[in-house]
């Protein structure tokens, strides 16, 4: 990973002005993971009281900080705060990773008064290393001196590996006439496939809102926001999305999910969500276009997603996107080898308002001035009807570029 | 595409000789499927008792000649022709894609003294476009009056697309002591995930063999050749393999499959079908790489494909590849993505003969200078345990380089 990636095309103007979030502190510091001086380590305080939930990869190998976070939330969710390092995943390496872990934790919670099992851990880099963690807590205290109201874009920045901006978002909303914020920060560009990739989220509020309705919102929000994008398909070992809520903002704590009084705050929590999932994306190593893939008439919601994800997952759909080819015909082929149920007589297919295909065959209207004019821009919107029900979904991905090639082949070199 | 890609630098040292098989004639022609002048057609003529099977793509999306072959095979096998275009898949084309397909068979058979339906069609090329069978008809008859013995590479390059090289292979065999003879050719190199990409391939043998017995030995043989091979994951729409038994040899003819006089011939079959395949891999779009994944350990062999497959389609694993970075963290990762049974504590991964990985962790052993010279090889054995039982499964692809992206950005321009 080199240090001067060139900015994503795609990248917003600049990082949103976040909300201060009561009860959350933050400091950053330089452990040295990388050979380069640069920030790789962020350390987060919350108050007493707070409430955390969590949803982690589904990589099967996953790894000693996925394995750490899913332990510490067996409980009632009661944290005191989180350690980030970029530089290492800290995943496959067995025991030994584990115990670096543990060490790591132990030595930030000690700054905090809190037990080790009250804090929560997350890490990016590279896979087979073990986590320094010497290194790690030999910049610990100092870090301890300088929590202070959390520098939202700095933290952005120090848990980045591949990406070239740092990502954040925020919304706030009103729970019982009380005005609560959100403010969330991720990272990830390459090995993004979540279902629960690398990538990190975190997100805080000063709500006050019980463990169980945290973990069913953001478990129910991830599934059309972080689970709804791919980069390149490959689900990372550590990804991670972590939501805490500090309970500074003094409403009467919410304790379900479907209470009404949440329907404000789930939708901001959702912006938020989709909102950072979508930079990622943005993000995606090597990207110039950003794609969303509108899939509807398929069997249920499930099937239309699986046809979505093989669509935004095809490397000859996504390089035709790079080369500005409205190639219907790719995505036709991708419709088909999802293995889903579909009516081929019924397949249609549409960039932004232009039919491509109808019914089966190329469009009668098709314009190939106006479907390449389209293909020009940097946001681009594919609908697919599938002709077999009513389930329907959406899915964002970004084209494949030389660049993702070149970024990939010396990623460890 | 274009008509001048360098040849893959994984091309074999020339065409093979493929030995003459008794009972079919072949003539090579220009339809004008292509802006510019090259051979763009391939006729066949099999001798009256020929018996033939196949195997066909599972994308669901299909084509017309895919869906002429089935229909055409659902008898006795009983065939007396094939005639292939490049250039037009016609595929998604509706009752017209079809309707050409069927004059396009009917004039052919004219010429043969053949029905429609004894004809076998296949077609490569862009999705989306109805054959122009008038242009094939055009020419048709001239090519009936060129009838003679294969010339093998010629008819290899009048089907290749995007291949950089003609792609053929032949074994001989005894059949209850009298010698028969076998020579396939095939193209394929983008779009390439048979799971029966588009790859043709069509095999001849002077043998007599059933077409009951051809067709358990093809779809037998296929899963561990054609279906043991993905340049990038994406199934066409068109693939097709075709096995015709003229019987010409003059052995007694053999019925099942199963019939031990068939040992030798299934052997020597097996040898073409994964020659064929192999070459394929070699002219993947962009390869430098030749990558043979071995997948052991795994709950079953069914469960060891899906992880081999997983592997080897993984873009993060595919571009280390071609930077020559023995990178087995992102191997590890496609292990766990893969969501099959694992043991991750048990997990080895070895390149060639140097273990990276052991149980779990970083291998001992691990030697960089070592990995870092065998990654130069132009063609990689990849070994993964995963620790979970005993099955196994062989898969081959190659690495995903700048050329790939290239070549797909602009293949309709």
């Amino acid at each position: 990973m080199k240090a001067a990636l060139p900015v994503s095309p795609l990248a917003p103007d600049g990082f949103p002005d976040l909300p201060a979030i009561a009860g959350v502190a933050a400091a950053i510091g330089q452990a040295g993971l990388y050979k380069h001086a640069r920030p790789d380590l962020a350390l987060f305080a919350v108050a007493e009281g707070t409430r955390a939930a969590g949803v982690f990869t589904s990589n099967a190998v996953g790894s000693a900080p996925t394995d750490w976070c899913r332990a510490a939330l067996k409980g009632k969710g009661r944290v005191r705060g989180l350690l980030v390092n970029a530089g290492c995943a800290n995943s496959f390496t067995g025991p030994a990773g584990y115990a670096a872990a543990t060490r790591s934790a132990a030595a930030a919670g000690a700054l905090l008064g809190a037990e080790a099992e009250e804090m929560l851990l997350a890490s990016t880099g590279v896979i087979g290393v073990v986590l320094d963690d010497a290194k790690v807590r030999a910049v610990l205290p100092d870090m301890g001196d300088r929590l202070a109201p959390v520098d939202w874009p700095a933290a952005a920045r120090a848990i980045m590996t591949t990406d070239t901006f740092p990502k954040g978002a925020g919304e706030t909303a009103r729970i019982d006439g009380v005005r609560v914020s959100i403010a969330g920060i991720a990272k990830g560009s390459g090995m993004i496939a979540p279902n629960m990739g690398t990538m990190l989220a975190f997100v805080f509020t000063d709500a006050a809102i019980a463990a169980p309705a945290l973990k069913a919102m953001l478990r129910a929000e991830t599934e059309t926001s972080f689970n709804a994008i791919t980069v390149d398909g490959d689900r990372s070992t550590n990804d991670c999305v972590l939501l805490f809520a500090t309970g500074a903002a003094g409403n009467d704590t919410i304790k379900a999910a479907d209470d009404p009084r949440l329907d404000g705050f789930r939708k901001a929590l959702r912006r938020v969500l989709v909102d950072l999932a979508i930079q990622i994306v943005r993000d995606g190593e090597g990207a110039t276009k950003l794609v969303s893939v509108h899939v509807k008439g398929a069997a249920s919601d499930a099937s239309a997603k699986i046809i979505a994800r093989t669509i935004c997952e095809s490397p000859l759909v996504k390089t035709a996107i790079a080369g500005e080819d409205a190639n219907w015909g790719r995505i036709v082929m991708a419709v088909g080898r999802a293995d889903q149920p579909i009516v081929r007589e019924k397949i249609s297919v549409k960039f932004g308002p232009h039919w491509a295909a109808k019914n089966g065959m190329v469009a009668k209207s098709y314009d190939e001035a106006a479907m390449s004019a389209y293909m020009k821009g940097a946001e681009l919107d594919i609908t697919v009807d599938v002709g077999a029900g009513d389930g329907a979904a959406m899915m964002h991905t970004c084209d494949l570029t030389k660049r993702y090639v070149e970024i990939n082949g010396d990623y460890r070199s």
